[in-house]
């Protein structure tokens, strides 16, 4: 088979991108090692940056997310005895949208066979070659026989696990990396939220997040040493737990209800550079991932495609090498502020078992700054909604 | 002797206190350890927040500060390729006023004859007493006779090392503290300043601060490991250094000079609370020290002499003794906010021997997003003037 780009993962990441370069008249192939269903089973993150909204919107896909989601002015500090809220809309004149990125993945997912995207799930020992020549390709195996793609470009959106990553030469790339001394125990729950905005609380027995999914959706977090088992969590404890943490205001409007999923996620800080090599690019959780503080990880990936979707246009269609030359650099400068933003948030929000009590001070301080401060609320602000472009 | 208040200590704390009580008609004494040339020859911070011109334009005290200080609009954060400008005048409408520490503290010591403000230098074996009761006392030695002062408050302007903050129970009081794994080697020379606003530089062989005093005075530092000594840095070897770490364009206007004075300085970040204890209230650095990044240290010390005058002024003009209740929550909600800025300005201006690459790209990419957004170089700016008092 051949095509001009073969992408790697339909996550939302390869998703976005094989439609975006399908609008643009160039050809793609999407392949993914799971069946569809799988895909549309991972829970992750459910708030839009404009970016994200934007290549909805650029790709006609946008009237569920219009109907369905949440449109969100702002969001809230909890810091024991008040929320702070962060006027989002006020402060930048943007807003974001709550709408879960399963969501998203199903609107691209569906739109692929209309769009004439092809895409091919349930492919195994998927590999790169020749990544360094003008004439890479991508082979793999599927129901016993083998399928081999030829492309002028591969693009990996195969996420923090996938080969693609993996088959840029060590000594072409340098590979920046925190681990966080926690992770996040997460409960879906088809309950109506606390609050019609996410709070992200820092208490004494630490953090926690309400956030939510839909009107009738709710998505709730507390961080947990990593030696713990999420066997260990019953649905009882972890909401009376998420009580006391959110405290007493948002305690008395939350309605509990049985875990649909309930899981712990590590928390980590990663980015590989350079995001391309020779005829490989990269997008999304293959080349970084952020921790989830502040829903950054969809909007950059949603960032990524959108730089590489111009490189190659530049390629294809205005014969312009330099687009792709330039990609890593460009989607690099967006990657490292919200790299910047998480990290900071992640550490302002969560109590670090390294922290001494002046580190704890600075904490109260920093929030009472920001309490006190419309430039602090505003550049927190203009972070959440997303850096331009 | 008798008095309503005693002040320990004549730097600028206890000095702009003794002249701010004079003013609102309460007696006060205030004595010193050293001798005023002593006194004056301390080398110290130089970068005046509106808060501290106002303490001088309130005693009508300003004019030498008026005349010879330099008004500035901004200040700079070098990054290695540039300057980054905080356009604090634009961004705040606010400014600073660089006039040394020493400056001050002569006009206030020069002023207080005339005032009728009593300071009484070269004092030993200071000690506070009864401080739990309404009936306080100060004792010392001076030429081999013993003094006592009654008052009814006594106040703390004694800094870091002096006898006020020790005489408070350990049981009654808090303490938070960073010390920081590198001190700041100073040079003061007469010599016009390489640009005419302070710049901050992280550069990869370690932090540097080009400031002034005057259009003819220079100061200088970097940052050295706590383990060096001043007398390995020859002048020369010294200004070899700035050159470097402060970048080709500022080097090329840098004028060398022999050094008037030269000493390192370790960088520690400290706060005792409370700051009051029954009838001893406590000022500036007898409470709290900053890291001399952002030049906070005089400034807060001002902050702090300000809530106590006007504590003072409701016990003794207004019978209000909740006034001098609320003395210590009300100056560490201010000291607190300095606290954090200058924490945070010193962990992104330095390299800290923990931090891995991670860390040091989390310093580009908050410089990097500094540079590139107003709101972000709002919230600098409004901490380096000073956040309300």
């Amino acid at each position: 088979m051949k095509t001009q780009v073969a992408i790697i993962g339909a996550g939302p990441a390869g998703l976005f991108l094989g439609h975006l370069l399908k609008a643009e008249g160039i050809d793609c192939v999407v392949i993914e090692r799971q069946t569809p269903d799988h895909v549309l089973s991972r829970i992750r993150a459910g708030v839009l940056e404009q970016v994200t909204v934007g290549l909805m919107e650029r790709l006609g896909l946008d009237a569920r997310l219009k109907a369905e989601g949440l449109v969100e002015g702002g969001f809230n500090l909890a810091d024991g005895e008040r929320l702070i809220r962060i006027d989002c809309q006020g402060l930048t004149g943007k807003t974001v949208v709550v709408y879960g990125q399963t969501e998203i993945t199903r609107d691209l997912m569906e739109a692929a066979p209309s769009r004439g995207l092809e895409v091919i799930y349930g492919v195994g020992d998927v590999a790169v070659h020749d990544i360094e020549s003008d004439a890479p390709y991508v082979t793999w195996t599927k129901d016993g026989s083998a399928g081999r793609i030829d492309a002028r470009f591969i693009i990996g959106c195969d996420g923090f696990h996938g080969p693609s990553r993996k088959a840029i030469p060590a000594s072409a790339a340098r590979e920046f990396e925190r681990v966080y001394p926690f992770g996040w125990l997460g409960i879906l729950a088809d309950v109506p939220p606390c609050h019609d905005e996410l709070i992200y609380a820092n208490h004494e027995r630490g953090f926690a997040l309400a956030s939510m999914r839909s009107h009738t959706r709710s998505r709730y977090y507390i961080d947990v040493p990593l030696t713990e088992k999420v066997e260990d969590w019953s649905d009882d404890r972890l909401w009376d737990e998420l009580a006391i943490r959110l405290g007493p205001d948002a305690a008395a409007n939350m309605t509990r209800g049985p875990a649909l999923e309930k899981s712990i996620a590590p928390l980590r800080s990663y980015v590989f550079e350079p995001m391309r090599h020779g005829s490989l690019l990269l997008c999304g959780d293959a080349a970084h991932i952020v921790p989830p503080t502040g829903a950054k990880g969809l909007n950059l990936a949603a960032s990524d495609v959108h730089y590489a979707c111009e490189a190659l246009a530049g390629w294809f269609k205005r014969n312009d090498a330099d687009a792709v030359a330039g990609y890593s650099e460009r989607a690099l400068a967006r990657v490292w502020k919200s790299e910047r933003f998480s990290w900071s948030l992640t550490k302002l929000m969560h109590r670090f078992p390294e922290d001494g009590p002046f580190e704890r001070k600075m904490q109260v301080a920093e929030l009472e700054y920001i309490a006190s401060s419309v430039a602090a609320q505003a550049a927190i602000a203009e972070n959440y909604v997303g850096l331009p472009v």
